[in-house]
């Protein structure tokens, strides 16, 4: 559960115009009579009481209110008779870090009720078109406000996953430069962060699938095209972390060949070098040796005998080892 | 099968009040005309005949009552056409060890039977709620008992799945400390046991989700958003398992790799020494050797000559090898 | 195909009697009028003739009795307007042996006419059963008979697989005892053995479905929960299968590691005991060359001081390699 | 595309007689107001013109005259309203190599026109059953002859996959005794071998599925357990082809870790004995050293003294690997 | 966004004749009463004003003229009353290099209108053909038109498949020549490009299908087995991605083993040659040994005894080696 206090932000508007407060009571979100949309965004959901209160005014099922105040559950949908109930993660990326955040919204004739965790999110952008009266947004129904609270989440989204995808980029240069324990452990944090990137979308998906189909008066049939087109976007986020993730599997397993390759190469050549001097080595011992009767000791041509020796060994291996294409 | 002795716990309520007792005989269970709920708990599955008896009595299939004292079984359920007969699994989490329990449920009119393995169950809370006429359910039917028994099974497995997220992130530290194969089995221990927790999770999903739509008529329609809000808690358990069979199998790579990479640098360095040292200790074999006519041993700049090739020939050697980045 | 004669021996019964002969002509095996249930068992394949002059009798499609006689099959179920046509896999476990032989069963009419490749079979029990009346098998028609002869199959699959499951347990002490490649291969052998159970179980549970759902008359609509515990069961197994499979990767990843991890033990300490060493020595050689000009030879303090050096880069070493934990 | 000319051969039966020749016109080959089934097996795709004339005669699609003559199409069936076309693979096993060979089909009326890319087929048995009047196939329909033509080329997939079987089996061999990177290589082949023939088998089982089920004029309804029974095989083939996959990777990964613990065994051995004599050198060399002062040079008992410390560090060292399991 | 500028070319066709022309303004390309197929293609997206106003000649949805400058998008099909809009990816292989590129398309009544990214296409050819005369372009309709459109879009496909293919084998051939990390990184690539093409080809599939099966006005029912034609090429596409990728999975795993096995021998064989020198050199170190009292040094038989014992060491080592089988 989020910390903080609880708030309530209401925007109302219609094609001719526009108005944003803070209301004191829940009554006084609602005003019969407008025609027009009116959003309630709560912010916090430490209040209980007050969300319990808002719930009993929209009609809520007990267990709907339950859930909105659960942020462990799954982005889902909730059909009722007069309004819908739906739950979806907000990734919102502020200064490298990304929060997820859990969304309630219900739609319910022509009101939408926005539960959120804490307060800032990505609407900002949406709020600026009401207010400027840009965009379509002020033509159409609640139906479209869900749409377009879907719409921009499901952007940022696309944010976060590029973020990822830079930092599996840079991390597979770092890899390259510093093959540590450490980069490799990012590697595979960006790996999950992205399949808790698939675990948020791919029910989502399913979620805006249902949107489209439900057949649900409190949304236009003329909405299809929207909910199809935010459902195209989740299945390129799918897609774009499935690729993200065979990127991670080919960078690592091509780091791991690569080191294992040159660990290889290094011990090899090492073992090489050590394998040429240990008969040198032995042919010097032997002639170290203080037997008294070691007849190539007392000639002249002994050591420069020793010595051609150790030559030709070390001329013989290398050919061998050459041969063999060991060096 | 479990030991000891079968025992049957009565409790019957409604809206005005509330009765618990353990009956003598298996009449006194029922009891005609009631207007209510009434919930049998038979606790052990020893006493074959008693739950003969019991099956007897509520009319039900000779199979089930053998599947009752099977607890080898898979959560299911099967409809007739006025009980509907579930299985399913308790997990219960008592002193760091869980056991797994199997529990048998009818559900016939106003009246609930369950049979456990084992006295002690996860149901406390409710009885609680029961007796205190807290919540709703003293307002509600049967079928709403049989929610709140699944309810609260898997409101247990969380719990259940939360401890062995625990355990697995506290392996993960002793993998970094201890890297022993103890531990290991551990880890691989921690992911049997989310497969064995998924095996339960799994069917169980599927019961609830046909409890949902059976249309059966000792289940109202009015369940449907509750029997919706425990699928979506099965569905979360199952994606839980999922993220820590993932957590595991990272830990397990990252482990693998940086105990390879470790190992790899110290064979490395050591390796290196030895070469560096192999050349240095030919030459020093080489002077040692005895030979009468070895002019080099007879000059005075014979042994700083000496030196002065092991020092030239250890640089040489460390040149190139960092001119290869091998140190 | 299995080797030996062909027999047959025919059960036949109701709730008032029981009889058993082997007949001598195929005419024999059947009775008009009688009110009852026949079995005809075939055992043994060798006799072309004989079960084609059953199937014509029984007036069964010539490829069914190609079928009969190839014993390669995939359990399968082939429904006619008047029978039903089973194949399926009966193991059996005799002296720590598994074999596998294949059951054709046709269902017509009161009569089942059971197709073995070799006599003896897993279904001693029942014919006990039938033979004193015990269960209900005596009062129950044809469908029963088929039910409980698939009952029978199944449960000794349960016992197959506890054998392999005992194996594999065996075979992970072994692993530990004595890593060789024997318990190894024993170990992926016992994998592919359940692989290949899965083989024989999966399309079972297709064969049992399809009986439940066929709607077929020659089996009642009681018969449903039969088949649906069954069905089951078999789900059962294959659940069994996958954690068996599922601890035999576990057991020889574990197994895998810590080999590896052992290994890597003894090659760095005897790494690390060659390291200290290597400088040692080329001080003794350094000492032992035979240079007549070389200072230290003389000096009373020489020898001593090349210990101190010895024994100072020796703790030096083991310093620096402590420091680095990898002692 | 295959090399050589295009020819025709025509076989035409019934119950009656049977008629076999090789026409010089297309129009030879349709005879009307013949009562039986005319096949006309056109070998060889070079002539275009000639395979367009017979697709045109018989009103077939432009775009399947073009599938005719493109021999990597997958298998396929299209339907028509009075005539089937279909694609499949013919394997055909001549001197221990396979080869491929594309087979299209038309079954039109009373009519099949096969055209094959090669002379040569796994027919010819099919032709004296039909010179020989032997089985069903000179009473039965078109329909039969194109199940009798599949069920041939299936067969034939029984007898490659049989083949590939013992050569696994043979590699198993092999990989023991030689373990060469060849051997390796064969075993990658023949997995790949079965990967291409599971890619054959699969599509034509859903053609063999559609052909039963498609309900088409041209096949009558007695047909479908034949088909069903073609079905059957294709199954087994795919399982066979799954079961041998296992037995490769099995095969791989035993031979792996055989190779690595053995590998693993000759180094832990060489490097103890390296280990063991590396102190003694050492040893040795400590007392080659030329100081003029080493006390223990000059007593008697220093030469027994070495010896004993040598053989001392020996047996302790022995010891110590021996306490630690490594010897 | 690709870069440049937008421009407009207008194909009009119809059996009669045929007319090519770079149209001034947007009017120009619609002609009323034209008894024919216009095909205008849009080759650019900068140009947003324009597209802008071609989308809404056509009457396309606000989503769509978005969609057309998304350069991001899967391929996908919308449906709509009157029209229908596809998106894919078209391949150019130009000078070694694959470019991808979106490709837009409107099928409106006889008008398809085309949108690429950048000029230069795959459908020269087509162009030719419909300028000749040639094949049956000019005699069918705007739905001809699309799937001849997508017809040269796969079949580019193929031709960059080929080209992977033609790399796959090359990367083969280096990894046994030249066994680098670069190898294995291309080879990686060659992987990756495989599953992009797939990603490309995958949902391209289902577009296909969906054109067949829409049964949308503007497509003729004629038309279906055209789409079933490119529907059979395209899982042919995937078919082939999926064998290369095996491919390349097998190829990794014989290097990976090679290269193992290889550098297992290297190090096998230098270990024994150090393992049989060691024990030389020590005795050799033995004899070494300045002590005043060693007898053997001065006896006569000293040195050829030395001698012998070294001789008979390496063979005893020699012999144990070859027992063990490990030379």
């Amino acid at each position: 559960m989020a910390e903080g206090k609880t708030s309530i932000k209401v925007i109302r508007y219609n094609e001719a115009g526009y108005e944003e407060f803070a209301p004191s009571t829940v009554d006084e979100c609602f005003k019969d009579g407008f025609k027009g949309v009116t959003w309630i965004n709560v912010e916090g959901l430490q209040d209980a009481r007050l969300i319990e209160v808002i719930g009993q005014r929209l009609n809520l099922h007990p267990l709907l209110i339950e859930d909105i105040r659960n942020t462990e559950l799954r982005p889902k949908i909730d059909e009722f008779d007069d309004y819908i109930f739906l739950i979806f993660k907000m990734l919102d990326l502020e200064a490298e870090e990304v929060t997820e955040e859990q969304v309630s919204l219900v739609l319910i004739d022509d009101t939408i009720v926005s539960f959120q965790e804490r307060p800032g999110d990505v609407f900002d952008l949406l709020r600026e078109r009401i207010r400027n009266g840009k965009g379509v947004v002020r033509r159409m129904g609640a139906d479209y406000l869900a749409y377009a609270l879907l719409d921009a989440t499901v952007d940022e989204y696309f944010t976060v996953l590029e973020k990822i995808g830079d930092k599996i980029e840079a991390l597979e240069g770092d890899l390259v430069d510093d093959p540590s324990p450490r980069v490799l452990q990012e590697l595979h944090k960006a790996r999950r962060e992205m399949i808790a990137l698939r675990r948020g979308v791919w029910p989502l998906r399913g979620v805006i699938d249902m949107l489209d189909r439900c057949g649900n008066p409190v949304i236009g049939e003329h909405m299809s095209i929207y909910f199809r087109d935010i459902y195209d976007h989740t299945v390129q986020i799918i897609d774009a972390v499935e690729t993200n993730r065979d990127v991670v599997s080919s960078i690592l397993d091509v780091y791991l060949t690569s080191v294992s390759n040159r660990m290889n190469e290094v011990m090899k050549f090492l073992t090489i070098i050590g394998t040429i001097f240990i008969p040198l080595s032995f042919i010097a011992g032997l002639y170290g040796m203080n037997f008294r009767f070691m007849p190539e000791l007392e000639q002249v041509w002994g050591y420069p005998f020793a010595l051609g020796m150790m030559v030709f060994t070390a001329l013989a291996m290398l050919y061998y080892f050459r041969r063999k294409k060991w060096v």
